[in-house]
């Protein structure tokens, strides 16, 4: 089982009530396959611009995350994303967003790719996602992620990649923006009924709630008391859960027939592997706090949270 | 082990986006005790006025609520609150308070309640809290809940409420309101240090997060997608919590060791089942769902929240 991601590799500047921090490491992809290799080798699809700096892309390289699919765009910047939280977390303001060619950027699948059997189409253009969805000939498992940039201004490119996925992890907010619906099991449903089985809502600090085939599940948010950057929780999240099951599938998969399909307990551990990340990454700016933990940091808070929901 | 209420018995006429009714039961006493009783006697502590229904209080005697210490005012109404919720639940308006004397009220204990061991102070003004809690004088376990109007206008009789009891119930906005601080886990802490070994926050459709001796708990609400009228869900939230509590205290009174404890296991329990009978009472006005149910479709809830939560 190989796991594929393709979105942003972005650089941020952010303001928090807690700081602020220039040029970062960011983007969806980076924080997505940051977190998922903690469980599983990921391969890259992607797009830098010239300055990139060369540490970011050897951050990567030494923590399972194959490079060979990201686009080197000399002739412009990378993408570059300003953004304010304001007081109390709850409200996220952009302040300036400069796509610097990241418009035009076409993806491309190395042949060394070709045979990926997990996909994570990260937020992006839909027609981004669909061009690596029709390059994945081999794909059984296909998650993606929007933001509400891509439900209002591309709807229906965004329903064709909702026909075509196995699960959708969106946050609440646009979860009821995308549907209409202003409760989130009628959001969630019917955001099932637009394609994907596995539906996993992302609510912040109040946790997650996953509609699957015949199951619900939810949990609270690791209680954390040292909030600093939310930026990249939400991929972070899904790095966590679609890395552990990748790593689950892989010891499946001398047994065909539990390969097609997701169990409902490796989804609940899934989704506590998914939280930790998340509670991790909030804790400093950038992936800055993920690159300071080992894999067992991360069970320990899984245990905590086991505790926390009464195991 | 004997449970005594005290708290407000209303008459609300409510609006919502599902509809509205008009001089329904309500009062935080009401759906605290109604709640509770599905687990244990309550000897409720109130008072009613000369337009109090009588097929109210026959309501609660036909559900193990001892009715001896009301009060009935027959010279005055009872009290009477109006409100609105406005779109999407997230906020509620108060349209009409008429306290038709409740603010005169001077709580009595009957004789026959002085020997109750769990108490329960349902919000209201802080000096009757004080004065019940003056007479009871074999109390073991006190809880309290308060709401914004007594943060804002009797902050000090609050605190001297909060230095008696062994636990709080708050919602998370009045947590924050009380403390200052933006982050639940601080404000849980910080009123932790003001009294109350236990504080658990409640969080309405984002569930509740636990803090007690050495012990954090969170749990998600029960997925609802037939909310009604939240009204009361918080109290019955309180009374699910409590009268569970109360029937397990039964349970070790022969081992004087363990009752001078609650088990952690019994708290993770008692959210459950505290959770259970919020998501009922919401499905209806006043406590209407509330008399529908049985003890085995709580339990039958609470199953479900336990698989919810990956158990």
């Amino acid at each position: 089982m190989d796991m594929l991601c393709v979105g942003t590799l972005a650089i941020d500047s952010v303001e928090t009530p807690a700081g602020s921090c220039e040029r970062v490491l960011g983007g969806s992809a980076s924080y997505f396959s940051y977190a998922a290799g903690f469980y599983t080798p990921v391969r890259l699809i992607g797009r830098t611009g010239y300055d990139w700096p060369t540490e970011y892309t050897q951050t990567f390289l030494n923590h399972r995350v194959d490079w060979r699919g990201v686009t080197h765009d000399s002739l412009a910047k990378s993408y570059f994303w300003r953004g304010r939280y304001l007081k109390d977390y709850q409200d996220r303001e952009t302040l300036e967003i400069q796509m610097h060619g990241f418009d035009r950027y076409r993806p491309t699948m190395p042949d060394c790719y070709a045979d990926s059997q997990v996909v994570f189409l990260a937020a992006a253009i839909p027609s981004v996602q669909l061009q690596v969805l029709d390059q994945c000939r081999q794909a059984q498992w296909v998650f993606a992620d929007t933001v509400d940039m891509w439900i209002d201004t591309t709807r229906s490119q965004l329903l064709d990649v909702l026909a075509r996925i196995d699960g959708l992890f969106i946050n609440d907010v646009e979860a009821k923006q995308l549907t209409g619906k202003n409760n989130v099991v009628q959001a969630a449903r019917c955001i099932q009924s637009l394609g994907p089985r596995w539906v996993i809502l992302k609510k912040g600090e109040h946790g997650c709630f996953v509609l699957g085939p015949d199951t619900m599940l939810a949990l609270p948010a690791y209680p954390s008391d040292t909030l600093i950057d939310p930026t990249g929780a939400g991929d972070s999240f899904a790095g966590g859960v679609l890395g552990f099951l990748c790593s689950r599938f892989r010891q499946k998969e001398n047994d065909p027939k539990s390969l097609s399909q997701i169990d409902r307990k490796d989804m609940v551990q899934a989704i506590m592997q998914g939280t930790a990340l998340a509670s991790y990454t909030i804790e400093s700016f950038s992936i800055k706090r993920l690159q300071q933990i080992t894999f067992e940091d991360i069970q320990n808070r899984v245990s905590q949270l086991q505790s926390l929901v009464g195991h």
